[in-house]
């Protein structure tokens, strides 16, 4: 016999009667020295080993994206990495399809936020577009902050590499993009709700149906492990951190108090749980798989 | 497209040089009434309501296996439920043969102790024997325990099927099993660690390749969520439950202290992490699926 292949990356679940399938598209290896911007790295690497159970030096942050299935829709939101991500990402498409899923059967993409991780599976490094029978969705504070010409000649050229692909993804169907404003039902069952700092026009999404919901929660936090537990702590990633402290808080409270499920782009497959409050700050119980 | 079917319920992780795959059979609902016997039913579903998320009135128990391959060998520890568990298992062998492993070529079939849901998959009801070719292997305390036909008639008819069940199970290969006591090597790389309590002569079971090691740990606990929280509660199956208690806290501060991987049969899918120190007991932190 050979050496086992792992399982697909994908996990079936339930919120009434919508049927929700996380996505998973591998994880980086992120060195500890740089990740969190106010903290010193040797505190930071003490609590990735030793309450994660890391290796030395490097966060691991993993990508999955949430497929929900409503009747004969099927509603994809963020699409990872595609071919631009990490040597240990890539096995996204695999790993939808092997769930069942058509590409091209793809209803709507809904976008969080315009970070390149959240957006490159829309279109490979030649072009292809691999949804395209797929309404595309994107918050319009979002989609307004990236498209402006002017900011992104307002920061350093070696931060203009995000905008630069937020237009080399959309720039093609730019003209069909529904925008949607904050509080809003993007599609039936799922809404809006802001969740800025991490990103000028970040979203979370609601998903409703029946008396049962639960909060995706994008970006809120990169790894939930990490900034759960310490919610100050600002990550690289987020362009306003003053303000994604406050969402983050806002966000953890209204899941720990309701007990709502959640899902993280950036949690431990298969990325759902719920927020307990914990000291000073949250920690993220996962399901129990079944 | 249809309704999405759940992944193979397998997980692939190493230990040094040995490939694990943990083999999930499943769970079953037990309900809350009674099955901790020194607490009142109240105070056990306040806690699995609200700190595990289960529904109200039943614990769902998982049920997973494992399979160690070392280099060509197939090592299987304990064998689930079989044709014999509740209506919520009976999907070990598709899962096994999803993870690429054949029965016929399994060399050794170890069990930690011989309660119904580690042993029934190793015989189905009509007979038939799943694992013709393995060598297989038992703690000797164990066998003797349900071997012997004086201890059967001590206990009350409604209690006489486990020891029956052996004998079910067991009797056509009498002569061709391997007993095993404790602190032996019962194969390359894995050597028994008596853990009495839950049965009279149950083994964990220490794998070490190189310098990484993990403990078996059987039923040390039943689900982890509530006895390594709670290590004084008595689950129901312990058979000795003060035993039982003064081998929780050895194997979990053990494992604490050591920061050594666990596996329990009964934890939540893929059935394997880290034992922190939590309060009064202790908590299992998952490993991040990968």
């Amino acid at each position: 016999m050979n050496s086992v292949k792992q399982a697909p990356g994908y996990y079936r679940y339930t919120i009434g009667d919508l049927e929700l399938v996380a996505v998973n598209d591998g994880y980086a290896d992120r060195p500890v020295e740089g990740y969190v911007k106010n903290v010193p790295t040797a505190e930071v690497e003490a609590f990735t080993t030793e309450k994660l159970y890391m290796p030395k030096s490097s966060v691991r942050v993993p990508y999955t994206s949430l497929v929900v299935r409503d009747g004969d829709k099927t509603i994809l939101i963020d699409t990872s990495n595609g071919d631009m991500g990490p040597p240990t990402t890539g096995n996204w498409m695999d790993n939808f399809k092997a769930a069942g899923f058509d590409p091209e059967r793809v209803n709507n993409v809904i976008f969080t936020h315009l970070h390149p991780d959240h957006i490159n599976g829309y279109r490979l490094k030649d072009g292809t577009c691999m949804f395209p029978n797929a309404e595309v969705m994107i918050p319009e504070p979002e989609w307004e902050f990236w498209m402006d010409d002017g900011k992104m000649a307002g920061v350093p050229e070696d931060k203009q590499f995000a905008f630069k692909n937020v237009r080399r993804v959309f720039s093609p169907i730019a003209n069909d993009i529904t925008l949607f404003g904050p509080e809003k039902e993007v599609v039936s069952g799922i809404t809006s709700v802001p969740a800025y700092g991490h990103t000028p026009g970040q979203m979370a999404l609601a998903i409703t149906s029946g008396n049962e919901r639960l909060m995706v929660m994008a970006d809120v936090t990169n790894h939930p492990g990490v900034f759960l537990r310490n919610p100050e702590w600002h990550v690289l990633f987020d362009m306003d951190p003053e303000t994604a402290i406050k969402t983050r808080h806002r966000m953890a409270d209204l899941a720990a108090s309701e007990r709502m499920q959640v899902s993280f782009f950036h949690a431990p497959f298969p990325s759902t749980g719920y927020i307990e409050r914990e000291g000073d700050g949250y920690c993220l119980v996962p399901v129990q798989w079944s």
